[in-house]
């Protein structure tokens, strides 16, 4: 596949991110508009797919399908008019289309625009599927002999997370307060987390509801898209609760997403196999094609009034487990999933130090303080810092993007439960 | 407070769960009606709030609260109109009440009914917070030394559940399959779980949403009412999968809940304190007042074809963490808490080995498999089994309940990934 063209000049370059190949769905509002509309970037620009669905240049049913700011209606349809409508949009786009001068009627420059979240999230799981995350936080925690849990090469390791806490890139995040009880404190006290993290991650939405246990290859049939997925972690707070049931408010505080979906049928070319495995899975966990993806990704760090330092370079290729596999563990036991579950990929780290898609891992637990560009030095993250996840998929003469995924930590409240 | 009289005479006996005194909301559907209603148990028969409220027989703002069939819109609109209407249905049913000629024509007898959930899960929390049910439990897997993990004294440890997997009374439940290891096999398998449990629990639903760290009483205050609770727990599933993230698929075939929430108003006289405590907590999660009711509750399991033993007796003032401390504690990393939000109690058992809410302690992992009054041995649940949790509040000369939280254990699918 090479660069398809469009009449929309800025998205035929070979390093954008929204070019006719990519097509990707967000959530927009701009000073123009009452509320919200759905929309698919193309270039710098955006199609109003909520208006010109109104205007009948865009009629997938009876239904209007983009006249509430979220795209959960057009995954409902399932897959056919998933591939109708990607068929459209590319017939409205492409270079030399009919229809270009109704169109241009319902372009919106992305600089005029606000971003929204994308789709309403039904329930968030996040795993931990990583296998070079999984080994350093278990050399950090357990020694290098019992890095990886007896459990993880047999089962994409995975908890439920909060969706309430789900969040557009731009949206600010505040330091939480928390229970903190470091291993030589007599006891825990109540202040706001002083090791908060980011974990890089991709996620994936779940298109098509189930009530069942679901072959891989049904799985991945189901997964409608992708997004970046900033888990943002309190390490210390992770620390005291998370055993014996798992991580719970360490993880509950806020995770930013991007906000354009890039769909399965964009990523299709970047498709490549998961790693080789030391141990079979079992049958119904086995890969039955390749349903990873060649996604090159990285992490900018910018302190209050710096400049940004790129802290790590990874790629989801370097994923144990796909998201298929993902969604078929998390079928297994009958766990009905229904259309807007978030699956959260588990933070994706590559076998070198430059690889680490956390803080916790680039700081090895804050022994080894990351050096930033312009000299300050970075163990988790600090107040006023701004966090930026970027995601391509490099194809011949044509980039596949996300759109950041960003988010700007805010100091901690003062202590909500002081007496005046 | 002692029973007060209804016109509907079969709510006026001291051992009817549904006296005037409680008023508990659900979902029903007869024959005659195109969708379930809102309805309010009265004695054996429920007043039809849905059409009511169209006659204009219950009148709590300008846009209609009960056209939906869940409860979530009359939670939306606060405390204040959650008063206004408990007011108002007692005036309609009280004992001389002027409208009861009207009131009639809304009375349904629960025994044409079918029970629906009475409310939309938004998400699900489960705790741990029992202290002999966290007792027995680290006694089995850690010796009795570690019983209880380091938080545990300190945190209601809780867990985020499904809320896709919630059911209703009546529901039945399949066996799951799932990965399974023992501690002597080599290697996992895949096969239906062999030691699938109950949990006995109470849950706690959230009527206000908050976006910040909440004190307790301001947790009480939020809490809208309360349901029976059973997790249906893969056990099997659980040991293998738990580390070190906790449990998922183990938790992720069905949790059960009561057909009626009885209201917080409905259980105000029956408050208690939690038990006295050897470690205080931090001052966020310290009780401001009687927080936990004296309910008693027990489960019966009929075998398929046989009668029921009663497995289990305790009360829910056996917690250690009253639902306001969990919900305090839930929201302290500014995590979102939405209307609707699920807390699962945790398994409440009592200090005696007939007070266990879940077979896993009553059959002591399955060393010390229980007799049932017909004969039978249980180590868990067999196909077949139905488990009836059942809650009751005793006051002078009356009584709250909850009606019965039930389900049935049907054997599990054949094998969804077997080649023909």
């Amino acid at each position: 596949m090479s660069l398809m063209k469009s009449w929309v000049a800025s998205a035929n370059s070979a390093a954008h991110p929204f070019p006719l190949n990519n097509l990707p769905y967000g959530v927009f509002s701009t000073a123009d508009l009452e509320e919200p509309h759905c929309g698919v970037a193309i270039g710098d620009m955006i199609l109003d797919v909520t208006a010109a669905e109104a205007a009948g240049l865009v009629d997938l049913g009876e239904e209007p399908l983009f006249d509430a700011p979220m795209w959960n209606p057009l995954m409902e349809e399932g897959p056919a008019v998933w591939t109708a409508l990607r068929a459209r949009l590319v017939a409205l786009l492409e270079d030399g289309a009919n229809e270009r001068a109704k169109v241009e009627l319902f372009l919106v420059p992305q600089a005029d625009a606000e971003m929204h979240m994308p789709f309403q999230v039904s329930e968030y799981t996040d795993f931990y599927a990583g296998r070079h995350h999984a080994t350093n936080v278990g050399t950090m925690f357990r020694g290098a002999e019992n890095a990886l849990p007896p459990n993880w090469l047999h089962i994409p390791i995975g908890y439920n997370g909060r969706a309430s806490s789900v969040v557009v890139s731009g949206t600010d995040v505040q330091r939480p307060w928390g229970q903190l009880k470091g291993p030589n404190d007599a006891a825990p006290r109540w202040a706001p987390s002083a090791r908060f993290d980011i974990e890089l991650e991709m996620g994936a939405i779940v298109g098509m509801a189930s009530d069942g246990p679901l072959s891989v290859q049904a799985a991945d049939d189901a997964i409608f898209g992708y997004v970046l997925l900033n888990d943002w972690s309190a390490r210390d707070i992770q620390a005291w609760e998370y055993q014996p049931l798992g991580p719970f408010q360490a993880k509950a505080t806020a995770t930013s997403i991007s906000p354009w979906i890039v769909t399965k049928a964009a990523l299709e070319p970047f498709r490549c196999d998961t790693p080789a495995r030391e141990v079979e899975l079992l049958d119904h966990l086995k890969d039955c094609g390749p349903m990873l993806y060649d996604i090159e990704l990285e992490v900018g760090l910018t302190p209050e009034g710096g400049s940004e330092s790129v802290i790590a370079r990874t790629n989801y290729k370097e994923m144990y487990y796909s998201s298929a596999q993902q969604l078929a563990h998390h079928a297994t036991s009958g766990c009905p999933m229904n259309v807007g579950d978030l699956l959260g990929s588990g933070t994706i780290s590559g076998p070198e130090k430059g690889n680490r898609g956390s803080l916790l891992e680039l700081s090895w637990g804050g022994k080894e303080p990351l050096e930033l560009e312009d000299g300050a030095t970075r163990s988790f993250v600090e107040d006023g810092d701004r966090l930026v996840l970027k995601g391509t998929a490099k194809g011949k003469g044509f980039s596949v993007g996300f759109g950041d995924c960003s988010g700007t930590l805010l100091p901690a409240r003062s202590d909500p439960f002081a007496r005046g």
